[in-house]
């Protein structure tokens, strides 16, 4: 099984659920987690999640530091990447990830360490790494607009999803909505800070944390002038379909129905 | 064997040598071509190709004619893709076949063909969507500067090239250099007008037409500030490696070598 958790970012120190869910995920007290911090522009970034991890009772929680491509991949960071039972992609600028990794060793390593079932997770730019062709940047905005959205590649661990973070607290429902009308065979999946969509198999989309995740399913979209809009201007799109999903809520890609816990709704 | 043909727009009418090499490529008087015209915007583009291809010698031509995103996969046309030799893409908007295609029953038929041997070619915007992560939109200049490409998700022929058109007639060296810096795994190719990239297995690149493809190989990328530079900023990157290729040369991925046809350099 392949598996990755997207993180919205702003993730709650005081009670971290999501950073919890990825650690049981990765094995609890035996897990060997990896922490690239490299999209952050602070040094002390790897020791924050180190020592993040071991506070939730991580056994191995190890940072690969470097900021050259020449270091990408050096036989250590292969060493660590191929026992890791988890990866973790801080926040920053995640177009400094494809930069620093892309065509290198480690991205190989990275992508076979995926496959082979170990958990990856980022939070706000690690996530969005995650997508083949990913969001590098844009404008938040309710109305979908030309230029509201710049794409850049991605690491590729999938392309049946664009993740986008930060969701509801910048308002981003317009731009994604925007990267849906251009491609709408991917799945845009909107996360709000502190919360995860953990996607499983590439199919199964469970939420977990405080916010919400809203997907957008474009496969119905009937029509949009989204390729003939320039300048800015407002992109109409009909048809979309959206789910808007909190902790627990499942998603299953298959059969493109939602799972939502019942909560008591009678009260005597 | 995948093969791929990226044509750089503007094909000569006169002596139209890379046509002639598709056509000889999907095999000659027998081939069974489908032309794709949606990214053009004008009425008559699917009969201008069908024609064209009779007149090269190909005994069977034929446009699939729809604009509409619920008429993308009808069973006409996936009967005629499955007995397609060759796939041709017509120029135009590059946006408008991601929209009407993407999480189409025609796509997943598309890239089925691709993936059982069938030559997909395409000219202009039809070469730009080959690509995962694809050029949509952009700015000519001879420097790479923030914001002079756009990228947005094509159609995921292949994931290791972008392919970019009327490269030199429209000076885009800086915004293909500014696309391969964000991700140097993926080799930067730039094809003249009247000029074909054709890529075998996603490795072997043979040149075809009267002008010149220019790789780009960020993978020995030192260091780029591209991840730090807003604003139209221009971008600083080291070390990429180029080659300016022409008719019957031939690039070899897994080597990163290239055959350059020997003329006669003597003279008596």
């Amino acid at each position: 099984m392949t598996i990755l958790m997207a993180i919205g970012g702003a993730i709650n120190p005081k009670k971290p659920t999501v950073l919890e869910e990825f650690a049981r995920r990765a094995g609890g007290d035996s897990a060997r987690v990896v922490i690239l911090p490299q999209a952050s522009a602070m040094e002390d970034t790897g020791k924050y999640y180190v020592d993040t991890f071991h506070r939730l009772g991580v056994a191995d929680a190890f940072a690969l530091e470097f900021r050259q491509r020449g270091e990408a991949g050096m036989p250590g960071q292969v060493d660590a990447l191929r026992q890791a039972t988890g990866i973790f992609i801080a926040g920053g600028n995640q177009m400094r990830l494809s930069v620093l990794y892309g065509g290198t060793r480690l991205e190989a390593e990275l992508l076979s360490a995926y496959r082979r079932g170990c958990l990856v997770g980022g939070t706000s730019a690690g996530a969005a790494i995650l997508s083949k062709t990913m969001i590098c940047n844009g404008k938040g905005g309710p109305i979908p607009r030309e230029g509201s959205v710049q794409f850049c590649p991605g690491l590729g661990f999938t392309d049946k999803f664009t993740f986008d973070q930060h969701f509801r607290q910048r308002d981003r429902l317009g731009r994604l909505v925007y990267a849906v009308a251009t491609h709408p065979g991917i799945l845009g999946v909107g996360i709000d800070e502190d919360t995860a969509a953990i996607v499983e198999d590439e199919q199964l989309i469970t939420v977990c944390g405080s916010g919400a995740v809203t997907l957008i399913d474009g496969r119905d979209i009937s029509a949009t002038d989204v390729s003939e809009i320039g300048n800015k201007g407002p992109v109409a799109v009909s048809n979309l379909k959206i789910h808007i999903l909190t902790h627990d809520c499942v998603y299953d890609g298959t059969t493109r129905e939602t799972r939502i816990p019942q909560k008591t709704l009678l009260v005597e």
